[in-house]
Parts: C-alpha cells; sequence; structure tokens
C-alpha cells in the first residue's frame, strides 16, 4: 500500500534507525517536557545514563518488579497542568486517573497510590480541598486508596499553585508478551478530548467548544479486554502526552515493526476536529487521559472490541490499525485521500502543561 | 524532676488535649510546609479528611501494605531544597537518602525508588546531569535502583530550577511495636547539621562555618540496630523537617506517653550550636538527612548503642532521655540549668525548603 513516496519511507527510515539520542540543547525547553522526541532524546542522554538498570531500561509505563515472589508493578507521574481546574475534571482527578492508567496499561492491578504536593505560598486552601475532595473520588472510583503522602510549600513565584507527584503500586501479571505482525490495533475511544479542553480552558483562544477532558480510570475497563480474550492482549498504553502517535511510535519502535493506521478509523469528536484544525494541530497528537491503545492478537480482535464496547467507557473503541513486518519501527497513516505519510515523534510541544 | 512549673505544665497539657485540628488560614503559607504544627494542622484539616483510610490514618513515615501475603512499604517525598547544590551533597542524594531513610526507619529494607522531576524552562542541562549522577551515587550506595519515573517541564518563572518527587518500596517487616514507658531514646549522631549548612549555602547570613549536610541513607545503620537486639527496637524516625522535637513530639504523641530529654546528652558540634545561637534557633527544631531517633527497650538499651557506635555514621550516637507515663503526649527537656521547658511543636518555619 505505501507505493506512492517508496523512496522517501526508506531514506526517513534509515535516518529513523541512525537517530542517536544526542542532547544538543544547554538548557532545558518546554519541549524536553512534551512527551515527543525532545523528551525521549533527554531521557536517553540524562536519566537513562545516570540511572541505567534492566528494569529502568524498559522505559514502560511501570516497573515490574519482583519482591519475595510477590511481582509488583510500580510507577510516577508528576502533574502540572494548568489550568487546575477545566471542564470534566482537575488536577487532582487527573493524578489519581494517570497514575492508576499508568498501571492499568501495564496489566497491573493497581492497589494503592502516594501523592506528594508541592504548594505555592498564597494557594487558597478551598482550592486545596477541591484537589484533595477529587482525587477521594477518583480513588474511589478507581478502587484504590492513597496511602502515603508528602507536602512541601515555596514561596510565591517558585511555583504555579499546586503541582501533584503520584507514584502507584498494583499486582502485575506475568510478563506481557510481545507486538508481532498482524496484530489489531484499537483504541478505546475518541481521542484529543482532554488537550483541547486544557488548551480553550486557558481561555487564550477565544473557541467555546461543548468539550470536557476524557479524564477517567482505565483499570477496570482494561482488565474486562485482559478477562474477555486470555493472553490475546500484547500490549496496551494509555495516550496521554504526545498523544495516539507517541504511543504508536513507541509500539512500532518496541516490536521493531510496522504499525499502518487507517486515519479515516480514528476516532475523533468533530468539536475536537474542528479546534485541532483552528489550532493547526493533529489530533493524533493531542493528549487524552482516559484513553488507551490495545495492540491484540489477530484471533482475538473481535472479543477485544465486543469487551470495550460493552464498558461505558469504551463504547466508541475502534480498530484503528495493523501491524506489520516493514518498514521496521515506523508509523505510517494512510490518508483520507488516499495517500500514506509518516506519523513521527513530534519534536517540539504543541501544547505544554496539559497534564 | 518536673516540680518547678507543675501547673504551668498541667495547663499546657490542657491545652495540647484539647487542641483541635482546625485551619484557620484561607491561603497556604510557608509554615504549612515546615513539619510542625501548621503542617500537622493542614495534614489533619485537608489531607486526612479527605483521603481517610486506616493505612493513612497511621501517618507513618511510610505505609505498610499487604501484597498478596508480601509485607510491602511504600513511601514518597517531594524535595524544595534551595538552594540546589550545597556542602556535603545536592537535591539528588537528598532525594535519593530522604525516601531510603523513610523506608528504613520504618523498619523495611529499601529497594526501588521512583523519581518524578519538575524542571523550570531554561534549567542548565549540566546541571540536571549532575543531579541524576548524584542521585545515581546515592542510590547505589544506599543499595536501591531507579526504576521508573517521569519528566514535567514548566515555564520559566513556574518553578524554582528542579524540584525532585521519589517515591519508594521496600520489604516490610511486621508490625513495629509501640513505645513503652521505660524506654531509652537515642539518637544516632550529632543533629543540625543539613539544616545548618542549607542555610549558610543561601550565603544571605555572612556566616561561615566549616560545616556540611549530614545526608546519608541510614538503612544499613538501622538494620544493624535492628539485628543487635531483636525485638529490642520499639520505633525509628528520621529527624527530618522539624527535626529532632518534632519527632519526639510525634513519638510522644503516639505512644500516648511522655519522652524526657536531657539537653546536654544532645550531641550537637559546636559550629551547628554556635550558627543556632546566631540565628536564634534551637537546634533541636533544625532538620537533619541522615540521623534517626529511635526507641529501644530498656535492656536492648546497650546492645542498640554498640551497634550504632560500630558504624562510621553511629558514631556519634547517644542516649538523649527515656519515655515515662506523665504527662502524656508531651517531651520535656531537662535544660542545662536545672530547669524543664516542654518542647512543643513549632508553629511557624524557621527555615524553609530545607529539603
Amino acid at each position: 500500500m505505501v507505493t506512492i513516496r517508496e523512496e522517501e519511507v526508506l531514506e526517513r527510515i534509515d535516518r529513523a534507525r541512525s537517530r542517536k539520542a544526542r542532547l544538543r540543547e544547554d538548557a532545558v525547553t518546554l519541549a524536553h517536557g512534551s512527551g515527543g522526541k525532545a523528551t525521549h532524546t533527554l531521557i536517553e542522554a540524562v536519566f537513562r545514563e545516570a540511572f541505567a538498570n534492566p528494569r529502568l531500561d524498559r522505559l514502560d509505563d511501570s516497573a515490574h518488579l519482583d519482591l519475595n515472589g510477590t511481582r509488583l508493578a510500580f510507577t510516577t507521574d508528576s502533574y502540572v497542568v494548568s489550568p487546575l481546574f477545566f471542564p470534566g475534571g482537575d488536577i487532582g482527578d487527573l493524578a489519581v486517573n494517570g497514575t492508576v492508567n499508568d498501571l492499568a496499561v501495564s496489566g497491573a492491578t493497581p492497589l494503592h497510590l502516594s501523592a506528594g504536593f508541592i504548594l505555592e505560598e498564597g494557594f487558597p486552601v478551598a482550592d486545596l480541598r477541591r484537589i484533595t475532595d477529587s482525587m477521594s473520588r477518583a480513588a474511589e472510583a478507581a478502587g484504590v486508596d492513597i496511602v502515603t503522602g508528602d507536602t512541601k510549600v515555596v514561596e510565591r513565584g517558585k511555583a504555579d499553585g499546586c503541582y501533584i507527584n503520584t507514584a502507584g503500586v498494583g499486582l502485575a501479571p506475568a510478563e506481557p508478551s510481545d507486538v508481532r505482525p498482524g496484530d489489531a490495533i484499537l483504541v478505546t475511544g475518541p481521542i484529543g478530548e482532554h488537550g483541547v479542553t486544557i488548551m480553550l480552558a486557558r481561555g487564550e483562544l477565544d473557541i467555546e467548544a461543548d468539550l470536557v477532558s476524557d479524564t477517567a480510570p482505565l483499570n477496570a475497563l482494561l482488565a474486562d479486554v485482559r478477562a474477555a480474550c486470555p493472553g490475546g492482549v500484547r500490549r496496551m498504553r494509555d495516550a496521554t502526552r504526545g498523544g495516539v502517535a507517541t504511543v504508536l511510535n513507541e509500539l512500532a519502535s518496541d516490536a521493531g515493526a510496522a504499525v499502518v493506521v487507517d486515519e479515516s478509523a480514528v476516532p475523533v469528536r468533530p468539536a475536537v476536529r474542528g479546534a485541532c484544525e483552528l489550532l493547526g494541530i493533529d489530533p493524533m497528537y493531542v493528549a487524552c487521559e482516559g484513553r488507551a491503545v490495545v495492540a491484540v492478537a489477530p484471533e482475538a480482535e473481535e472479543a477485544a472490541l465486543a469487551a470495550l464496547h460493552r464498558h461505558p467507557l469504551g463504547a466508541e473503541a475502534a480498530v484503528i490499525g495493523r501491524v506489520r513486518e516493514d518498514p521496521p519501527g515506523l508509523v505510517l497513516l494512510k490518508t483520507a485521500f488516499g495517500g500514506t505519510r509518516i506519523v513521527d515523534l513530534l519534536v517540539g510541544d504543541p501544547l505544554p502543561r496539559i497534564c
């Protein structure tokens, strides 16, 4: 199918393969927090360099550890979303759902969370209560509890109201199986709603849209899928920073295979599509906080999709593409116009601080 | 011994007992991050209110969880120390040692850490490398690894260079036993060095002193003590924000007993004592990052002290006081002048952002 620009594709592949993680900047930029190419470079050139160990080397959403024969999943995320409150959620439920989802997509059962607050002097206590109430409700909805925490306060102008870190632990299953050619790629629902909602909530764009964040805990939904096709789920990832495009690139890169996506199959709500057009961004790169990408074996495709459709959070799930042998490590998008283009990692950050 | 101001003591006890966690402020203040009375009020009135569950209710340095029969210890801390680099350490080893110590004082064996970075746009990559190298060395020294992480970048002026959250997991022992009247109270070394070092490193005071931070991993030292007196160690806490005085108040409050400390027995280096005099603060409230308070059964006192003395990090350990029945919940200090005063939780924060 990829006949139109085959030469360009092969050239890009060569470039992609020869890419080395070299950090050219002397200072941290917003792009380093984007989840895209700059983030990957920072991770490779600084963090992986310093902390090298086999568990971190996997760079999965959560680390799986063996403690006295118990398989533990362990993950962390900091949340710096601006604004703190937005349609459909706030930094509090985002911080709970995000970490619950990082555990869930690794196949683990999320159990307990930690919460670390960095508060700016002068932050309204009423806002803090609103956030902690929201965290409490989100934790209850996800079936987890917050068991340990920490609070730091910094002077005015040294933070932006409230930053939250959550770490989470859960029970991990056996090692996930690898993504293979032939596997189907599913998304659990329409993409980009969280990112566009945040962007609009900042009020800088004078666009109104009837949109709310998709922030939600995915553990029950993903447990249903795994139960519906035992052994058929190869890999799951939540499409947060960098969106579905970034997740697909990670899957392709990990599998050493290509992911071919049918653009017309990707569920995008009209309001998201419209806002993205006005903003000049591709919904494929826009963060979700309650959507996952699931790779399943071909024989499990039907059962997986049916299981997703049975759950409210997966009602609009869709098969969006398939894994194939070549070109390894790349994501190709078959456009509505019959062309094919490469969906690469983003270099910059079109939407800073969306989580 | 508490004869001099018995009436005042009893009055204070009544007031202490009737104290309710009521948050009077509408906005977060630096005192809420001090580790003292304001922090306790914030935790009680906001966090415990929202997240109420039996594990969090313990408010220990780490939560102990049962996962499939494995006893897991889980803890978190954010680090916002200013300056980032100081004599004897930096935010990196502080973030590793602090979380290692929170696990170690709960009797757990620290195993794996997460690391979440919040970076300010423009932060020098060279400084970030220095911090991650320091984390890596600290992790190696403590025998733990960093297995999962996250990076966020915020705009200039929305952070202060670099904030780090670490969470940690480890294997927990059986439930610690309770502190009882008769128990001896030990500190593992001279107090207040970290806090005073940070204060002087800010360069605002024009005081020079030959001091370095005490930041160090305490897991090996505390494991030695536990091995030397099986069942004899009642409780351990690292004396970070709020210093030894705050830890002693927590012990007294948890045990519903009094802690009586002999001021002359508390090890304080002359440079710390001198700087504290100039700053008008009590070394008992100054943070350490490599010292713990250990409560041991009377019959274990000698063995515990000997074990501490055998380890380089415990060479200057000392017995500083004892637990007794009355007055419950209070810490009394027998001063060098023969008087006795109550050592209460601090209301304000004499040294913000020391960790």
